[in-house]
């Protein structure tokens, strides 16, 4: 007896995103990949341009158009660049295809939020969907699981705030560190930069280099306090710096707070952070004073979390690592669909990466 | 009509830190290499183990000794573990060569400061020089160099430290930043884990990866509270947090910090920034948004800082790039041999690096 | 029903060939890990060590003994330095315990040809089992199908020669390449030297860095030639470069050869090279002008070959690349653990890497 | 009594040839940079495209034009991509400026032979400029010095021929290597890609990553063989494979030849290579068994070569390291244009990069 699979759309499946989600789906016994969209490699054959991902029909990469999506699948992924995605995710939900986006463009709740940050897209693109903006589950997957599973359009968190949220959320949640002050600073691999040629990612320019940037200004500064004030009720303000980093897999956050009550200590918070995520193999809180590498986290789907309290002065320090292209990107997209289809969360996403 | 040269010696000249003497000095016109010392290679010769870094007279590398180094020396740069130049700085000093010590143990006014945080050589050393401590100038340049012009026994400071003040001490000095709530994102290269094989530090474990280390506890905390104290007055504590980066060469030092009063403006710091160093051509302030990456300073001996203020909280965010063997360790010592040499502090250290 | 599983030790668990064994068997539903062993890890537990590849039991690493290993397994892998194998693979056999060893102990036919060329070893091993030098079946597993599925002592080939020998077997065994003057430059990730710390493969000192080693005289020199003569019946000499490249995994061997015929074209070789290998899913014959990079076959067991002959002068290139610690180590040996245990020869190793 | 500085204008200012040989000329005391040209970048001033590269006047990168650079300069130094240098070349020389070329244009005797194997860029440029094809002298400064003083026009070798010809040459010259069957294996850096944005050289598809490029084909085969058949005045065909490897800057080559007397030994070949070079110091050669690390060679204008022959057989294997930017690209430039101007050929070019 045949179980009969889901047709899944990867839209966008030649950027890193894409790849991943080709190779998650490809051998699945769930789903199935029923179409794959692509822009520039509209026309071109699957096997051609990945010869190591083979797919056994060698489809071809398709131009992106909602018709030809909704005809073929249930569900659509989209890996697309901002802005692009809101000009088919309309048409995609109204033939009653689900949506899950990996782009920036449903991830607030206010279009006119989104209009301010992403205003070089918003010149292009003309945006009136208030409606879907309102109505997207933010998509992480642990903290989120009950209206993603209802849900027909998830806007799946950038790596950053993804690696910002999840340990932070346990302890914003329950008031226990204070709004004010809070410092994430974050490293990430140069995948995070996408597959499109840019100088500064180049292996000549990145190799040998550590860089800030965005300084204060970067977008997903807007998207983390989105998400942690509307959990703290208040208004939270935080400083970011993302900063790129010569390794290609792998994000690391470096997170400060202080603890309003000073006499918390660091085996408290961690009792407190494992309570919250006991559910949820993926999340991996580590022993006190062992700190993880991104290298531990790197080819899987999750996300290994430490803390630690200055005694002295009720700090506290986390370090979460990830996969930004797994649990950062493609990885949580495919729990999300897990949701949506009603299978358990975390099915075909328990492997490991080979060491070193 | 021939300047005499000052003869100096390098001990510990086949880890990093004394390659990186060895480079600085072997054309120098002020100085001439009359000693090269080491443990573990006594007895070799020098060019056989360095054939891309050749001296001229192949110079057969000595057991430590502080008569053969009095005999021969004016001046001796110790680039050894901690605990063991305390073994050799007071008889050096007594027959009446200065030195400048590169480890840390005549960092901490106190001995007994460093009997704390170095327990573990303390158990093994056994000092008493507390005289030392107190009279051995720490070394930065640009803060010191007064003091270290008189001097005859200088503690250069760690790179992460020098990373950390070099940007601080301004503001600090002037009271213009919070004294609470300091924090301190370093990221280095694995060249500042030295030469002697260690598991993490292979390239097998160490690419690929980022790793935090040392969370709360790791020892340049105290010694970047220490000075940080020493200026302002007040007792300050700092969050302090080093992170293993998959380059050689490089640190990268992201410092947080609260304004006083949240009315300044970028640029307003970094005219003061500009202000403070403007006679020092190697520390270099960037016009705001311009965002150092460390293969700028990679084989160089500057500083390239960057800040920028959040407008909407005061809050104030500091980039700072080095090269962790030559501004954070060597090129530092070579401008404090020049200082007490009488020399132009950056005489023999204007050289820039190749890009990329 | 279930089955029940085979048990396997695996000796030397610590190492990376052992760690990839482990990842490869832990959850598997063949093989059932009975015995891990190490020597300077032994008394630790696993999970400690490894808290990124956990162990449902939380096994403690045990010290190297023949008793225990027999009393629990059926099978012993071992992934040992040279020498020490020999010290406890005749225990084992004479227990009944089959035998996969990962060094160079049985490669050679003759134990006279590895006293010569592992001659350091020999001089501390003093060894004697002849009889099991000559029954021993070399390990590269789409060869010697056969005799490794009847062997109860198996000596898995070095990565350096499974990358040189599967190319070139074909066309040697088929008299279509001229014996004299075939040339193999080889690449190699640092991994292949191993987890113990040496200063070579530091971080520091591979980054940014090629070089050759073992120019003429490499030890896998004469494992190549003595598998290459055994099939030619003719003495080959070939020559041998390996060079140490900064990627960790990964190995990339060019190899040079004349054609007999020189009107033999690029497609009539690629034609005789895939009827060869047609049974065998994971050696990937490219198209012409498709050059595989090793990346496409990092956290893999697969081997991808492009060739190209020069229609000037029929000579022949052939493109090889491997993951070294997978199909050049650990998932070659399970390969041979499957062969040896009646399984079909590639379950559980059809899994691709992610990308990139 | 101040010297009269040569005026030279750097045209292709912002690639990474333009970048070198800007750090190698801007604190020269015989050369003045008085002309910077650039095509995607003209219009912007220089200190803010590198602001770790300093230039005291700041200058603007200006349109490439051969009237401007006539009047500001006595030697012009090319640094563009191949075909351009032939649109410009005939007018700087008429007006009797002197032209260093970076590019493969004038690097054929025959431009018919150019024509054929840079086809695609003779499609688009429609060379006729047969004469200077003639005349133009190959830059290897070593070889060809007493030509190259007195030359106007210099066709600068590309990076693989360098490193493959200075230590064929010797052998090739006193007819000691058989003409037949010489293979190279060469290993480059990424910056040998240039800095336009690729795909392939991103960090993230570079990294981790070795792969063969151009198997029989690539253009510097035909640029290798021109060279030999010439010195040795029969037709000499070579198998040469290039290979990209994860690093930025560094060339190895390994090349394998046959002894027409297979009694020579290693000393012996290492005897006439030695003397062959003996004034030139930037050639350096090895002892016998010592292996050099294109790190050795990074950011320095040396050459390092290491020599073994295969006793059995008669076999020789060269290896050869340098960094691709300089002594393969600008240094060899600079070497160029001091033997054009009359100055010692090295001079400006003896310093040594920092290890590691």
């Amino acid at each position: 007896m045949a179980i009969e699979k889901m047709n899944v759309a990867i839209v966008g499946a030649t950027g890193y995103g894409g790849i991943q989600l080709v190779n998650l789906l490809r051998n699945n016994e769930r789903y199935k990949i029923s179409f794959l969209g692509g822009n520039k490699s509209a026309g071109l054959k699957w096997n051609e341009l990945f010869p190591f991902i083979k797919l056994d029909n060698n489809p071809t990469i398709q131009e992106i158009n909602s018709s030809d999506i909704s005809e073929k699948c249930d569900v659509a992924i989209l890996s697309l660049p901002n802005g692009i995605s809101s000009t088919i995710t309309p048409k995609l939900l109204t033939k009653g295809i689900k949506v899950i986006d990996l782009s920036a463009d449903y991830r607030y709740k206010s279009l006119d939020k989104w209009k301010e940050i992403y205003s070089l897209e918003d010149s292009k693109y003309k945006r009136e969907d208030y409606d879907l903006c309102a109505k997207a589950v933010y998509g992480i997957s642990e903290i989120n699981f009950h209206s993603i599973s209802k849900a027909d359009l998830i806007a799946c968190p950038g790596c950053y705030p993804t690696s910002s949220l999840i340990p932070l959320i346990p302890f914003i949640t329950q008031g226990i560190i204070e709004n004010e002050g809070i410092i994430i600073d974050s490293k990430s691999g140069t995948s995070g930069g996408g597959r499109d040629p840019k100088q500064n990612l180049l292996f000549s320019e990145a190799s040998e280099g550590i860089e800030a940037y965005g300084l204060i200004k970067h977008r997903h500064t807007s998207e983390i306090e989105e998400n942690l004030s509307l959990i703290s009720g208040n208004q939270i303000q935080i400083s970011f710096t993302p900063h790129l980093v010569p390794l290609v897999r792998g994000m690391l956050s470096s997170i400060y707070g202080r603890l309003k009550d000073p006499g918390l200590t660091s085996s408290d918070c961690k009792i407190l952070l494992e309570n919250y995520y006991r559910k949820f193999s993926n999340i991996k809180i580590l022993p006190e004073d062992v700190l993880p590498s991104t290298k531990w986290a790197k080819n899987t789907n999750d996300i290994y979390i430490s803390l630690k309290v200055d005694k002295r002065n009720g700090r506290i320090i986390f370090i979460s690592v990830l996969d930004n292209l797994l649990k950062g990107q493609a990885g949580q997209a495919i729990q999300n669909l897990n949701l949506i289809s009603g299978f358990p969360m975390n099915e075909g996403l328990n492997f490991s990466g080979f060491y070193p």
